[in-house]
């Protein structure tokens, strides 16, 4: 059995890997960009339709206001990755908004920080997941009943993918990201051409679409909340800095520049887009497949659009994959988090990591049958938080350590950290009711939760550590065992243990439980030749249980020698064929059971092997 | 938790017995003939109907040798009680068939007469209950939904009496039981008194009832078979004779006499006033409870007399749960089957057997879906088998000791030996097709297990038999014991395994698995002061895991020391609060799982508790 298990284990996951092979499971900028970038580029899949889903309750002449928001957007985004260029520079061992927020802040601003974003990696998980069978389920309607069972068997697969190992999954997920890129580089640039050369004909929506309510400033700042969900993602790159190839920050800080340029273009593109070809949000149509079937019309182009939407939405999960067990760990480290995260795994990834993080995710999908606008308000929220302790923590920084140019560091992140920060309020605002609350709820959660486990190993730590002065006291105390060997019956079977027993102590003694006085002539009589001349005590049980009168005799073996070990050595035969089993009572086995969680008794189960 | 489940159990079963008051539960006579009776006398609710289902196949006219077949059974009756009598005072200890047919006949036939009692037990179980709970249905329609149900609550609460002990579920069964006798009584004297008054009017049938064959004597056997299940449950007495009072034997006697008696009686004047009245089986009610509305109409006295039976029933379950316990336990003393059989309980009874028999009962019953019918052609071949095994038995018994009027005792075993012979063959050849093949396939099977129980017991006593000669051989080799201690880490939690482990043998040794080559130095450093001279062992684990250095290490050991036994000592923490286990890395709990059941290591835990 647990050869079958070791096998189906190599199978999925591969061969263990030894510790000196960490160096060489590096990822080169061209493999880290899908690794740690496509969470932030797959948002720009939904974030257009989250602005016109803001604006169109307004009627259809506010969505022109779609082109603006997105580029204020860009502008964010162009401030926060400026800042998050100081910051790997910085924190070279990665860290991200964490290990900032706690070094510049203080803890308790570290860990609503990590708890953001812990919350954030999850939701991007489902979300993303759940998107991208949405978005596969638009080319597919076959999938639609299937919905939760396809996302759970894509997250399933990511997680094995990602315990089989970075590198290996680095390689895995570069095609679809860059499917993705260059397809939607190819849409955005057809569309402009043809829209040149006036091909393209915008839709009319004259008739079709009533105005809900006036265009108030609130509606332009939920428009402009939900649009910031395509900056989701950016820190990543900050986090797993350690991941990438010598020199590593420079190949990291190379790699958030182009993921942020191609974020920004295909972002400004889509909206673009958008606008021009008066395209309104559909439930049944997501806008890129509008835009790209307006482009192409429904040929195989535009399939491999809607695929590679599809593919690196799924892909964006694992983002979330490669910094949610990296984190946990640095938490786990601080004794925030339970050691086991902290644990290496077979194949040198935060195994314990990857698995929470998969059933979390899988939980949620389920319990939101898959329908993932539910999920986005929950979303933004988290991440803005975690920018903005981030960037705050980088004005700190610049400013405690005054190097060169320290004002303008210090002047973008704070700039930045007051942006994102407005943000965050607009978000928890505009989508208290939609959800946001519950953010707000499992932040303070998470941070009571690292704070139980953080005094839990600091008093663990205060318990066990050894005394400053010389060991004496505690190793010269004189050590006595009191072993008592528990007598079934005298047999072969028993000799062993009483050899075991004899060379234990010199106070030894058997131990006899009566349950039938009329056996009890034979085993005093066998005793007296087969003991060894070690003393055998016979306990009465009128009950007829064995474990009330043990537990009594050793209370007072105990009371008599009160700094004494008693060792309960428990003898047992092993049955040749596991049928035998059935034919045993298992008093034995059941003893052992109850003694083994007594305080201050030693089990010792010696056994003899039968030969058929 | 483990109070919770001790105070349910006090208020099920009640408080425990000591072994001191087993001479108090034997029964009188007025209660052993409840207990051991009741199967015996309810049958003559259904024995009847099984004569009569038989008959009607040639036709209404058929029905007419109904009376004639009773009293041949009632005659086989007679021949059978007389004999088992005899048995009572042979084997005042107790036994019936299996120990009778064990030591005339040999242990072959003693396996296949306790191999078809068992069986019949069981099977006396489900089809007493399940044909109870039907005549409750006749009376109450509404019970037909959830038979099954109602007769799995039935047989749960026997088997919970029976766990109470035998003298309460005496007192317990004596209702019913005498409430059946004396309203049959009363309805087969009223019944007959206006018979005789000329108040009673037959039934006439001359047109519902089509002849589908001849009578040939093949029915008349197969019904005389089918009658003879009024037999089923005559040798209970035999089995139990030491739950009697004493002077046990005559008291035993005396209960099957009156029995018989009873038993005898009720079946006649039942069969009687049937065919009296022209009676015939319906599907949708019984032929007591045809007979009772005729001679009482639906009046109260009718649903006593329906409530009695039903309660006969199921209190006929009772016999079985006297009997298959106690010889389960005897064949487990002679082992033949799991010695856990012949353990008495908390309340001085059977425990296991009870709980066997109720789970395989029960079993049958949601197989069956509670079917009766499909039943009771399984039923008859059993006890008829176990009476031909008795008799015969007893047969020989008589020409072996000659005792006084030996001739008359021989004569009489070996005439009822043949005549329940000659229904074994009827019951099985009449019945083959209808599963009579079932109880052989049964037969086989269980006395195949007996054999094979049977010789592993034996083989396990020839390995532990402890030689004839002076212990010195296998006592006096030396003992030495090397014991490794796992070192997780130098801190306090360590101290009372080091001092332990130190205290057990001069060579001892302690264990650190190096996962990280960075801890070592500190580990090594700490030792050294605090190791007690103990010698560290280092073993590189680059792969990580704890297991297989240090199964590769005790293989070392081995190797050079091979007499000697491998004590690992594993120290554990034990936190303060459960879910502080949860922040702890259980490769210790592990470790300890995958030793214990590696051959020649013992594993022994030191725990160290922690106080917050």
């Amino acid at each position: 059995m647990a050869k079958f298990g070791v096998w189906i284990r190599r199978i999925l996951i591969g061969r263990p890997l030894p510790s000196w092979r960490a160096a060489h499971e590096r990822l080169p900028k061209f493999l880290a960009l899908p690794v740690f970038a496509s969470d932030a580029m797959s948002s720009v899949a939904y974030a257009t339709e989250e602005i016109l889903l803001a604006l169109v309750v307004a009627g259809v002449a506010a969505t022109e206001n779609l082109i603006w928001i997105t580029i204020a957007i860009a502008a964010l985004l162009a401030i926060v990755v400026t800042s998050y260029r100081q910051t790997i520079y910085s924190y070279p061992s990665g860290g991200g908004s964490y290990i900032v927020a706690r070094e510049n802040l203080g803890t308790t601003a570290g860990l609503v920080a990590a708890a953001a974003l812990l919350i954030d990696y999850t939701l991007t998980v489902s979300v993303s997941i759940a998107s991208g069978v949405a978005n596969l389920a638009s080319a597919f309607p076959l999938l639609l009943d299937h919905r939760v069972e396809v996302c759970v068997v894509f997250i399933a697969f990511i997680a094995l993918a990602n315990l089989r190992g970075l590198r290996e999954s680095g390689t895995l997920f570069a095609i679809p990201a860059y499917t993705f890129i260059v397809s939607l580089t190819t849409m955005i640039v057809v569309g402009i051409y043809k829209a040149a050369t006036g091909q393209l004909i915008p839709v009319s929506h004259m008739d079709t679409i009533s105005v809900q309510q006036p265009l108030t400033m609130f509606l332009v700042l939920r428009a402009f909340a939900g649009g910031c969900s395509a900056m989701t993602g950016t820190e990543a790159i900050s986090n797993g800095i350690p991941a990438f190839k010598p020199p590593e920050s420079k190949n990291a800080a190379t790699t958030l520049l182009i993921m942020a340029l191609v974020l920004g273009s295909l972002f400004i593109g889509i909206s673009g887009l958008a606008q021009y070809l008066h395209i309104l949000p559909k439930h049944s149509e997501t806008v890129v497949s509008q835009i790209a079937s307006m482009v192409f019309g429904r040929t195989w182009f535009y399939y491999v659009v809607q695929f590679a939407v599809a593919m690196i939405l799924v892909v964006a999960a694992q983002t979330s994959f490669a910094d949610f067990p990296r984190l946990s760990s640095i938490l786990a480290k601080d004794r925030f988090m339970p050691r086991q995260l902290a644990n290496i795994g077979d194949r040198l990834v935060f195994s314990n990591g990857i698995l929470v993080l998969a059933s979390l995710s899988i939980l949620l999908v389920v319990k939101f049958q898959g329908q993932v606008h539910k999920l986005i308000p929950l979303y933004a929220v988290g991440v803005f938080l975690s920018f903005t302790l981030s960037q705050a923590g980088m004005a700190v920084h610049a400013w405690r350590l005054k190097e060169k140019n320290w004002k303008i560091s210090m002047a973008i992140s704070a700039f930045g950290a007051v942006i994102t920060g407005i943000v965050v309020c607009i978000a928890f605002i505009t989508k208290f009711t939609q959800g946001a609350w519950i953010v707000g709820v499992l932040i303070t959660a998470s941070i009571f939760l690292f704070t139980k486990i953080n005094h839990h190993y600091r008093t663990l730590a205060d318990q066990l550590r050894l005394p400053a002065g010389e060991p004496k006291d505690l190793l010269l105390q004189e050590v006595h065992n009191t072993v008592l060997l528990l007598v079934p019956g005298v047999h072969k079977g028993i000799i062993p243990a009483l050899l075991y027993a004899s060379s234990l102590s010199q106070d030894c003694r058997g131990v006899y439980i009566e349950t039938d006085p009329t056996d009890t002539p034979l085993i005093v009589e066998r005793w007296e030749k087969w003991g060894m001349g070690i003393p055998l005590v016979v306990l009465e049980s009128p009950y007829r249980t064995l474990l009330e009168p043990i537990l009594r005799y050793i209370e007072e073996v105990k009371k008599d020698r009160a700094r004494h070990f008693v060792t309960v050595i428990i003898p047992e035969f092993v049955p040749a064929k596991w049928w035998h089993k059935l034919l045993h009572n298992q008093s034995g086995i059941l003893l052992k059971w109850a003694l083994m969680f007594k305080r201050d008794i030693v089990v010792t189960n010696i056994r003899y092997y039968l030969e058929k």
